[in-house]
């Protein structure tokens, strides 16, 4: 039997659509039991039935403004840090929250904590891939780390490949790493290092790295894991999702102030235009993953119904039923070696 | 009477796209001279007027995969060194090139120079804007540098302020910082730095600097000047451009897929989505700018026609007639103080 730990209270429709998806998962997944976590007097009313629903009082909440890191470490009694806490007491294998992601985060590290041997868990998630063999590929980090060496680039080859072979079912996964250019030399110094690091895991069997990706490319589907700095990983996400939701806004605007045969095409196109924004929408591929801990712990968007979070059940049952993390947690301390491998053509001076 | 030294040879088009450029600007520009660099045998054919126009022999052409610094030292005789020496040498006020971005960047920087007190020159590009008060911003740097100090993106700051007040008019402009998030302890440590610089200069009335601003929301146009790290600059622009082709070649394949209604209504929806693809165009805003280099020296797309270079040179011409570079180097000068100051609290220990 698998046990998820669920923050009840996170998210922008908690507790009401939290407790509706668990029920939905619930319904679809007999081996499984939930650990609600949450203000009882909240959670209680939604509920429609307690088959393999433990409901836990949990008396705080993170807000989503609450500083990430001080409120895990001050709100003890939330219902986040608690369902965290679960994991760690062995009383859950995975957590849940569509609330605060920079608290979930510090949760997963400080609480649930790093896999041995891997330096900065990231945050991963799926995009699609509009070209190429597969219509997703998952990219980290996406901004749990303001800074990355070279290592933890390194290490996030290893983490994403075994999520998008496992999870993803792809046959040796193709690992690129975000760059401002293609060729080997490219990049800051972080990025000449850790091309040069993935180099040699891919010599070594550990990954199968592709080269360098350029951010214009990435939703052609040049790479199933894309690597990045958490800083320019976010900038490229952000980047994507704003100019998507700019031009959604600007077909829909340019049609509405269009003539009258403008307005009759888009209303004609309104099916079609549906299903694009729903190839855009990457919360279909799966919530966000924090990777690199001992536990999988994911996040679905803040303003999530209860299909996309019994969807991310899914997911992490998924993760539960491939032991994704235990073997990650194997594969990391048999290549302990080439793992922290330093570059053999140390790029110039300066390590890392 | 102003004089632009003209790459000739540098584009997809060249030289005939670039000749025919130049002169339906020269028949716009009464008060403009063009001297145009490039083999003789492969430019003359295509010009039709020789008034103000100067052909000077250039033996060698950079091209497009050549390695951009060691291309400027290795070809004198290229087209495009010969027209930045004629800038360094007073023959000329401004450069202007459609070819090697990274081989005009040099020749700005190495041969044109850099303006006293300004440490690394960036690459600047106009981006539209959806909303806010102006239809465009700026952003830099778009990738002239793979790393930048905090003093660096203050400098841009300066910089980017002076364009948008001087070429596109702006009042006040509006200049914010590229960061993973809108507080001001957000970033890594050259972003808090260059926050700092920027709030402090703000404080000294040398710039209006409005805080941090994400990717997500750039092209809704929360700020008129966009200070980013060469990086995360390169990535921004760079997603937002795969972004928008992807989508744009999505709805097409949707339209072209489709239903014979959704074909009609593709059809008659034609004229708006040509004018979406327009809008987001952004090279319609101007060429990109070597900002920081003692002349104006602009970049227009490789695959620019005629249209295109003459806009290109009405940028330029707007940068001559305002005296951009004049104006930013006096205030450089006077300003030596407030420019080279450091975070008033130093974020932590490392100093940049």
């Amino acid at each position: 039997m698998f046990k998820i730990a669920i923050d009840a209270m996170g998210g922008d429709n908690a507790p009401e659509a939290i407790v509706a998806g668990v029920e939905l998962a619930r319904d679809q997944m007999p081996d499984t039991e939930f650990l609600l976590f949450g203000q009882l007097d909240k959670v209680k009313p939604f509920v429609k039935n307690e088959e393999r629903l433990t409901l836990v009082q949990a008396d705080e909440v993170i807000a989503m403004a609450d500083e990430p890191v001080k409120s895990i470490r001050r709100k003890k009694q939330s219902s986040l840090v608690l369902a965290a806490q679960a994991v760690k007491n062995g009383d859950a294998d995975a957590v849940f929250s569509a609330g605060n992601t920079g608290a979930l985060l510090a949760a997963g590290i400080f609480i649930v904590g790093r896999i041995k041997g891997i330096d900065r868990p990231a945050l991963m998630t799926a995009l699609p891939a509009f070209d190429g063999p597969h219509d997703a590929f998952v990219m980290m980090d996406m901004g749990a780390n303001a800074e990355n060496r070279p290592a933890h680039l390194y290490q996030y080859g290893v983490l994403g490949s075994f999520y998008a072979h496992e999870i993803l079912g792809y046959d040796q996964p193709r690992v690129g790493l975000l760059n401002n250019g293609t060729e080997e030399d490219k990049g800051d110094q972080v990025h000449k290092e850790a091309h040069q690091l993935l180099r040699y895991g891919s010599d070594k069997n550990l990954l199968n790295f592709v080269g360098n990706v350029e951010a214009r490319d990435v939703l052609q589907g040049p790479a199933d894991v894309v690597i990045a700095d958490g800083f320019s990983g976010n900038a490229t996400l952000k980047s994507i999702e704003g100019t998507a939701l700019s031009m959604l806004k600007l077909i829909k605007d340019t049609i509405m102030n269009g003539s009258l045969k403008t307005k009759m095409a888009g209303a004609m196109l309104k099916p079609a235009l549906k299903g694009i924004q729903s190839r855009l929408d990457y919360s279909q591929h799966g919530g966000a993953v924090v990777i690199g801990v001992n536990a999988p712990v994911v996040k679905t968007h803040g303003s999530a119904g209860p299909d996309a979070v019994a969807n991310t059940m899914k997911q992490i049952h998924t993760m539960l039923e491939a032991d994704l993390v235990g073997k990650v947690q194997q594969f990391v301390a048999d290549h302990k070696e080439d793992l922290s491998a330093r570059p053999e053509n140390e790029v110039d001076g300066s390590a890392e």
